[in-house]
């Protein structure tokens, strides 16, 4: 059983799940576990490891259009090194600190392996949910596609600092709030943006037509490309890059742009569902539902 | 550098840390990390793995005298087998339902070891620190001690289905509700009572002295102990047992026990804090700092 396998199982017992975070009242939660093995290439710093954790946490609350409250992690490694732990800590607090958000602190344990789990909460009255989309709306993402992508290339290419420094994403966390009254559905791109329009088909009962072209490309990609291919690769389905990928309607879009400094990209528009079609097509071509799985089973 | 030195940098950085939750405006959050190899032994069912997992977090909140709001976990193991996360996850929301809170779900993952982060959230207005034990407090527990040190043996022992039954306690956030109007400091006694002792002590800047014979032991731990003082070991110091340990004025006893259904025992009483003494004594005798660590020092 892979992993997606496994969440539908779950998502089928559990009516919280199913969105980027469950709702609890007032609250949205979320939480993630990461493992230096599978989730920080080598050369990542337990600075980077710390901000990046607990900043994909942040990047659900993000997702949910809530403010972001508070983040916890717990800690995980072979020794308890106090230079370590103290970047990782540092890490933690300033991507809070970048959202309003206050790191409460965790858990510390030893482990074969540096692994950390983060737990997020954020409030809303009105989260947005993945469900909400209807044809005519607009797709869009905030900020730029591929940043990740580029880090981990980087990072095989032993170039330490800038893929460190574009590992350390800002969740956005201001968007999703200034995006809530007017966002129809919307998540993050942790999963690559095809993925991602996936799941927001399948949640909201539509289709998509994506514009490949109209993608906002992330400058470090383009360096770190082999070929025109690899670079639409990198952007459109390498993923966990924590950007907000949503829908809303035309008539909404100027007010968005307004009501955010992080730029908003038009990148497709949602379509009525068809039984005869794939859900998700661009220029004519069904886009596959491929992108990043933890379960690693691609 | 073992856990409970890298707690102390933590605490010195953090202003939320050192109880057993943090507290963010009207919430308290905590968060743990277990390991199969270290914290489930041999025998331990998923189902009763998911129970204890988000019960230890439950109980951080019943610490703090806080309502339990909901709880996630996230779950990591060799293979993402469905029965055994189906068992984890029918542990996790049934211990949730006993305390009243919702279980909202989680991550996956593969990992080398099953590994299993949790985090319950709770509510209150008015958290229960440790340090707010005052000389001439009684010092009182709920429940019974060494259910934890009895089933670990029962697991050695290949009796595995009481065991499981004694691995999975109620979190005491009925009891611990009911005494935040009265009790002057709280904690769980997840690291044996004598540890909780002397963590009270230093929180609250006084002595305490125990008087052993008043512990109220499990009767499980008379079959399980080899003789008199392993029954007191097993008691007083393997931990694990998720009571709480609290104090308050005498005056305050009789109406705490008739707030809850939970046995209330006095086992000793807050003194004056003394440079020249340790801060626990027992009939005249220190009372070691020892407990269950996590680090693996002891």
């Amino acid at each position: 059983m892979d992993e997606r396998a496994a969440l539908r199982l779950l998502a089928a017992d559990l009516p919280g799940a199913g969105d980027d975070a469950a709702v609890v009242d007032d609250l949205v939660v979320t939480t993630d576990m990461l493992h230096e093995t599978t989730d920080f290439p080598a050369g990542t710093t337990r600075y980077t490891a710390g901000w990046r954790a607990v900043g994909a946490s942040l990047s659900d609350v993000a997702a949910m259009g809530a403010s972001a409250t508070c983040a916890v992690a717990a800690y995980a490694a072979v020794e308890l090194d106090e230079t370590e732990l103290g970047d990782f800590v540092r890490g933690a607090r300033d991507v809070c600190e970048a959202v309003g958000a206050e790191y409460v602190g965790g858990d510390l344990d030893t482990h074969q392996e540096f692994t950390t789990a983060t737990t997020a909460i954020g409030r809303t009255d009105d989260p947005v949910r993945r469900s909400g989309a209807a044809p005519g709306d607009l797709l869009c993402v905030t900020g730029e596609l591929g940043r990740s992508a580029a880090a981990v290339r980087l990072f095989e290419a032993d170039e330490t600092d800038r893929a460190n420094d574009l590992f350390r994403f800002t969740p956005r966390v201001a968007a999703g709030v200034a995006l809530r009254g007017s966002a129809t559905a919307m998540m993050d791109s942790s999963d690559g943006l095809a993925r991602s329009v996936h799941q927001l088909a399948e949640a909201s009962d539509c289709g998509f037509e994506l514009d490949f072209d109209a993608l906002p490309v992330h400058d470090a990609v383009a360096e770190a490309a082999t070929d025109s291919a690899d670079r639409r690769d990198l952007a459109a389905f390498f993923g966990e890059d924590f950007e907000l990928v949503f829908t809303l309607p035309e008539s909404a879009l100027d007010a968005a742009r307004e009501a955010t400094d992080v730029p908003l990209t038009v990148v497709g528009n949602a379509v009525e569902e068809s039984e005869s079609a794939e859900a998700v097509v661009a220029d004519g071509e069904v886009v596959p539902d491929r992108g990043y799985t933890h379960g690693g089973d691609e």
